[in-house]
């Protein structure tokens, strides 16, 4: 008997199945720059005009086994939003606005509805993000990976004017950092989260936990929370501070002591937060609580309810605060830039007092 | 007992000790577009000069279960070629020129010497395509991935003048087809391929096969060849063909049938392709033979040795093959453009005389 592609385990016609349920998607996430129906192989994107000299730029992510409670949970139409959120977060800490994504979908055998929910995720979170999902690749690795589940990678393309480039070494003394809220754990964390609450708690992820504050929130619905995506956010902090806006910071893997030093070269500084000026998230006490998980692994896993800080000049507080909240965050006054010494020898000072 | 991130299966010293053998092998790959060291967060390059209405042109993509063919040979330094391979030769068919490259590798445990094998790849790749390796994620996701296995995605972004875009549009009847020889399978039909070699025959990846010409070549050899880069061959064509190139197409999943169409817009235009015209590469027969394969399933799911396809005008095949072989490549007169009647209802007729 002659061999076929789908004898050795391919579905073409599942994925070509996928790709029609794909297109219109995707097609929903066009903005100016898109060049439709052009280039059946690859993504046309026209460089907007206005720039003297624009600067692209690109990050690449993964949500970590955040996947794995899509998968326990069967909800797979959110975690497309933390593959963008995670990607396009990265892009605007350097000011940039967004421009486009692309997502790689891979699996053993694709589920057309899974596949479907995943994308429509990924075209949810292009819109909060004003980025077109200009491509994807849906892939089938028959045997690489177990039935009912995937991986995800995303990609995201931003753009800025090379002269508002924040570097960071506007910074100074006396700046004040301000927080931006996270709406959970995002997409970090997510092996530590699981192995105490899932797996040493043994917790049912429909169950209710009186830390979650909500009572009629289930333990799958808050580890699901999509990642806050914060284009909206960082283009009015962009447009309200102008100079004044310093440096920002997404809080993503290595919580805040692991991320805060990346944005401020000068060694000379140290970073401040005072972790008494927020409460913290009710999800973080109960990973905290049940682990037990010391407060420094915490602060080194988790962003602890902050997911993007802004460095900006003392003065600009409270429009930094007025322009996030205009654009639906929650925002305060997390902390100052010290100097170096009185932040320790990683330059970064938690203060829970 | 405290419960820590490493006690939950990840290991942020191993990541860590990746990430900087990686460093070196991306800063290798920098060219004049890279703004290096500004943005820990995502990657920065400078939109060329010298483009009037510049568009931007990105690809994603993965390399399949060629990389079975990787674990089971343990040789892990060129999947990364073809990784680069499949994603900018997508970017070079509308006549873009590359200027960066992302990749995902994702493990459940990272081996750092595979992943920075794996990373080397990508590296050599990113040089061969004139493209800087600008940013990339390790992943690493306990539980999700076998010991010893790993997924690669890939992004790719160039860029075109949008007067220059190759749309198809040009394509005429009695253009000719040059075709430019693949280097063996590339990354496609490898589950296929697989499934008749390794498991049906039972072949082992150190057998020596006779079809496949080299007395001293083995099975693993032949399969791992990386994919051919086409980026200097393509600006090599642009440059000496001009408006006489009318389209690219990249021989990918679906063969030759599958593929040439997308390149020809024109409905009442189709494609004549002689498969006599050059020989056809031995691991081919290979597989055909040992399948058995139908040659009609070999058609759709293999590129048969023809890596990439340029239209071009008839009186232009000279300075084609020319250009194409001064860039390393081996080409040859294909076929030609059709009325669409002479080619089958799919619009490509592949001819065995």
């Amino acid at each position: 008997m002659p061999v076929s592609y789908k004898d050795a385990g391919v579905d073409i016609d599942a994925g070509d199945e996928l790709v029609d349920r794909i297109a219109p998607l995707a097609r929903a996430t066009r903005t100016a720059g898109v060049l439709a129906d052009v280039g059946g192989f690859a993504g046309l994107f026209a460089v907007p005009g206005g720039y003297t000299e624009p600067v692209l730029v690109s990050g690449t992510d993964g949500v970590g086994t955040k996947l794995k409670v899509a998968f326990a949970t069967g909800v797979h139409d959110t975690i497309g939003i933390d593959l963008v959120a995670m990607c396009v977060n990265d892009v605007l800490t350097v000011g940039a606005r967004p421009l486009f994504f692309l997502d790689y979908f891979a699996s053993g055998t694709p589920d057309v509805g899974v596949g479907e929910a995943v994308v429509r995720g990924v075209a949810d979170g292009c819109k909060l993000a004003g980025a077109a999902l200009l491509g994807g690749e849906t892939a089938e690795l028959p045997g690489m990976y177990a039935p009912g589940e995937y991986d995800l990678a995303g990609f995201a393309v931003g753009i800025v004017e090379r002269s508002r480039i924040l570097d960071g070494r506007a910074v100074r003394k006396g700046d004040a950092l301000v927080g931006v809220a996270s709406s959970g754990l995002h997409s970090n964390g997510y092996s530590l989260a699981r192995r105490v609450l899932l797996d040493d708690a043994a917790l049912a992820l429909d169950a209710t936990l009186p830390e979650l504050g909500d009572p009629g929130r289930t333990l799958g619905a808050a580890l699901l929370e999509p990642t806050r995506i914060y284009a909206r956010a960082v283009a009015g902090l962009v447009a309200a501070l102008g100079e004044r806006l310093h440096a920002l910071c997404h809080i993503t893997g290595g919580g805040l002591p692991g991320n805060l030093p990346r944005v401020v070269p000068d060694e000379s500084l140290g970073l401040a937060v005072e972790l008494a000026s927020y409460p913290r998230p009710g999800i973080f006490h109960a990973i905290a609580a049940r682990g037990p998980v010391e407060e420094t692994e915490m602060q080194r896993t988790f962003n602890l309810g902050v997911g993007l800080v802004a460095v900006v000049a003392e003065d600009a507080v409270p429009a930094a605060v007025a322009a996030l909240e205009a654009a639906g965050e929650r925002a305060w006054r997390l902390g100052a830039i010290v100097p170096a010494r009185e932040a320790g020898p990683e330059r970064v000072a938690l203060r829970r007092a």
